[in-house]
């Protein structure tokens, strides 16, 4: 059994962790580490976990959870995890970090976006950009995964396939992003009170939200070129759920068949991805609690874009699920496990 | 493998059992029933199950099934599974009927609340109730059980101990329901439309609910008296789950602990039902996509009366769930097969 | 035009408050008391009102406001308005207390159930408790109104002209009462984030709850002895809305027609008490952001109980609004002036 | 006292005429036509109306109520108004249709997003488009005035300055809108089921909504040249409201502050036009149950874009309120009278 620690486990990105990894079959919860709840019993904390989860909160230590976990989950706000991690920490044993700290290579960067100063630099570079379809490889032999973020996720995914074969201008994508409310984490802010949230719709953090650095530099890897776009996520009345739709020029003379194929080659194989037959609109109640990612699009000839759609669960593929699959990933058994989760409708 | 066919599968309470169903290691649907949707892709009318079920929807051709399948699940209207189930029927294979037609013995009693015509009333005495925790051992032994409702498993487990045990005044007992809306079913309603559902809330059928009868036969057996009570449904807007709030005089000198050790000598063994430290209350996300009923109660001393509580996810523990529990017991395979789900929260 | 200063004014019930009185004829708000927001704009903090209210935020000087206003409403914390009213500010202006400070008659039943000393006993005996319809008269000659609570409104003029008449058994009273989620105020706690109310449902307070010796008085004047009862509070994922669903055994042989016309005695005239057609049950929906409240009742005669039914918005007429009909009882003014609110549907 | 006549007064936008008129101080109701609820109270089909409005719904016989309105507002599917009206129904009276029968001036643009024959093209040239705002001259002397879309409304009124003045390309404008589900209507169709809804989202109409010819061809009034763009609508779990997220290329070297100045020339001295502080973005929620536009914009410099955001009540300023407010045009009285509505939050 792989032993694994969680920092923030009490978050919603933390819970989701609990709740898959108390059905995974070879592993098993070590360590709830949460600084606020020390000593309270998790189910007290979360009470769907009630007989589930029998542990109590732990704290924070990395270093002590180090010894006693093969793999640490840092569901942790932005700076924890750069700030603790060290070459004694990652020779003990690997972190999955679902914070941003290890994204985005360039140092600057991130420290522009994120308005922190990065404390462990000298860690990015080793740093595996956990994104399983794109980077499976490459996860499989490191010791450090930047887990992406839940918006990046579903972005990257979405328009990868045709940034990389180059079927559509990258100048010219826009991706107009909608969220769930458990993205905006279990804080207790004003503006996220269910009387300020439901029956209400709005966008925030225009032209200005952090998952953008992160997105250009994915899709320009994928493109081979330097990517900027813009990026909006928009806050929707509901729990769970992110849905993306792009736009972009499509080069000309693609047709809605090549779009299928080139998507086809690159996801048809893959167990988590769905992609949709052509005309068909995924919704975000599709994937609910699951790790899939459904991905459909339209081509409109009369603008001469591509419409493309992807859907995700933000707290599993965007986040807790990933997670578990990078740790399937790092620790060489199947993609799959624990993950086998079949979406709830309604 | 055990082959299951169901009938009413694009129902929601159907479409429930195919996703159970789908990670149920000793059953396998053989049969997707829906006479609305003959020959379309089961995938194309709930899409969440894209990928995971390829087969396409059949008639409802019981007599056809009966060859084919291990076990039947009817999850219909009213009167579907009366007016089709024949000795030869069940001396092939074994029903799970999810509808109201076997839960009541009293033949006139479900024509006055249901008004409708019993159409085999030669089989009621042999069908069994299967509100699993009560009646196992005669659900073991059945060929035809009829899976209890949704509300009625909620406020029949609910009260049960005390019931039986004597701790409570029977002729007090009052039962005030909130339900989700996937209760009301699939039906094109207006009703029912997300306008007319959301930021409201109503009660209806009161005093007049059909599931009334049924808990009152139930709770007369566990009390061996005849009990007539109150009970008043209402419309909660959102998807899933049940809330029962049941009040009635408790007997003079009767304590919390008693009480509590009541409740545990009853369910302290039971998988799925999870009995609350005294003081606390259920919340119905606690045991969504789950099994579990969750129960707690507070004594009013001022008034003299308990007041018990309740909640379960109405299309599992509510349906979908105790059916599949069901047919484990019916077929002698580990009781939570397929159920062991974790709920989910947010 | 009669000033206004409102102390707590960003508030959910302080900004019902200031939606309702920008649109009043004879009133004009003069002060928007709200220590949290000093000098910030109040359309920065309800941008619904921007381009309507101009004004900024003032702190919560009673004094000085007793110089400014004719009316005082304080929509605060329990223990605000005792600790700072007196016979100065009540010699200068008129108070509509939003809070429970001077509900309750017996000041050690205030602090046995508020938990807190009350500071101005001395005028708890000149207090009058706002619920207009049943202390109009001596509202028109008060100084001082203690605006009923939310829950206790609507269960009130429910049960009223039957506790009045005697037509049901008040030992027997249980009142199960469900609300939105505006109720619990605007404070930033994580039990009233949207990710934990939202596709959720739980009793609270239960056999604790303070506004049940509220109730329990108000019910003991009307029905000429002392009561004590049931009150369950629910929390329902919506944002406005209060329903009640309350159960009496009927007093021997009275019918509905009797009921009928009992409530039909007390309310045919009340401009915005509507009392249903036998049968119907009140939707919290047909009531919204109206000062009404709907009134159901149903007979079951097999229990020989009464189920009686009622709808407010507990912003409205469970707060705002009834203080805005309390201000114009005050000042002899029209008593539904500013209150002519047509319910929105959907 | 103008006489105003309702056909469609029983969906969603017919009913929201009914609420705004029934607090309007020159205009009354004379008919509420409903082919579906003939001879049924109002007051039954909407019970929030209970006590409000007294009259029974009427037939759709435009003729005979030519002859008893002075206006009357057809809030009915795409074809009724242009099957029905003639040279002599408009010289009794005028007619504002909520439908898209007027609003497109070139018929086989209609037509062919339609998929319906036109029956009245001789009517077209004559009709106004009434975007009050825009149009407000031309409203005043019609007969006939086509009322614009939901969608269009907020689309066309968040683009039209900076299109009218030249400031973005209008061959990069690109509108991702989302609404609330009362934009769908009260026909009872699965999709539209709470459970279908609610905890979802998704994009639909992808490169076909037929509001998009409407937007191009006001769009291209403002920026005189044809307008191809691409328009989104998304379905988004609330009963009202809808908000845009526009974008476009700016104009090199065009400033916020020119942005901000322009959007100020064209709306400043608007009742309902309300053009937020730079950087805010709109929530559907501050417009809700109001006739109010909310607009905001941030620039992008990174990628040169602007974004502009608009908000609406999609049955207030997307449907009945600017049909009264056409009315008000119509008939020369102040144009916001019954229109004076506060937003309500929460």
């Amino acid at each position: 059994m792989i032993k694994v620690g969680i920092i923030g486990a009490t978050g919603y990105a933390g819970a989701e962790l609990v709740r898959i990894l108390s059905r995974h079959k070879e592993a098993e919860i070590v360590w709830y580490g949460s600084r606020s709840y020390i000593e309270k019993p998790y189910a007290s904390v979360y009470k769907n976990m009630f007989q589930i989860v029998d542990a109590s909160c732990m704290d924070d230590n990395m270093e002590e959870l180090a010894d006693k976990a093969d793999v640490i989950f840092t569901a942790t706000p932005q700076g924890f995890c750069a700030s603790l991690v060290s070459e004694e920490i990652l020779s003990k044993t690997k972190i999955v970090d679902l914070s941003a700290d290890f994204r985005i290579k360039d140092v600057s960067t991130y420290e522009e976006w994120y308005k922190i100063e990065h404390k462990s630099p000298q860690f990015i570079k080793e740093a595996v950009y956990g994104l399983c379809e794109i980077n499976r490889e490459a996860v499989k032999k490191a010791r450090l995964v930047a887990n992406p973020g839940c918006y990046t996720t579903c972005s990257i995914l979405t328009a990868y396939p045709l940034a990389k074969e180059g079927l559509i201008d990258m100048d010219t994508l826009i991706i107009d992003a909608k969220s769930g409310t458990s993205g905006a984490g279990r804080g207790a802010k004003t503006a996220n009170l269910f009387c300020e949230v439901n029956e209400n719709m709005k966008a925030y953090g225009v032209a200005t939200h952090r998952h953008t650095p992160e997105i250009e530099e994915q899709l320009g890897y994928a493109s081979g070129r330097k990517v900027v776009l813009n990026f909006t996520p928009h806050l929707v009345p509901m729990n769970r759920g992110i849905l993306v739709t792009e736009y972009a020029s499509l080069k000309k003379g693609v047709s809605a068949g090549e779009v299928a194929s080139v998507y086809e080659h690159y996801y048809g194989k893959e167990t988590f991805i769905r992609v949709l037959e052509e005309g068909a609109c995924p919704e975000t109640k599709w994937v609910e609690g699951s790790n899939y990612v459904d991905i459909g699009f339209q081509i409109d000839k009369r603008t001469g874009r591509i419409i493309m759609m992807g859907a995700i669960d933000n707290l599993v593929k965007g986040a807790a699920g990933q997670a578990v699959q990078n740790m399937n990933l790092l620790f060489g058994i199947e993609e799959k496990e624990g993950l086998d989760l079949v979406p709830m409708f309604p």
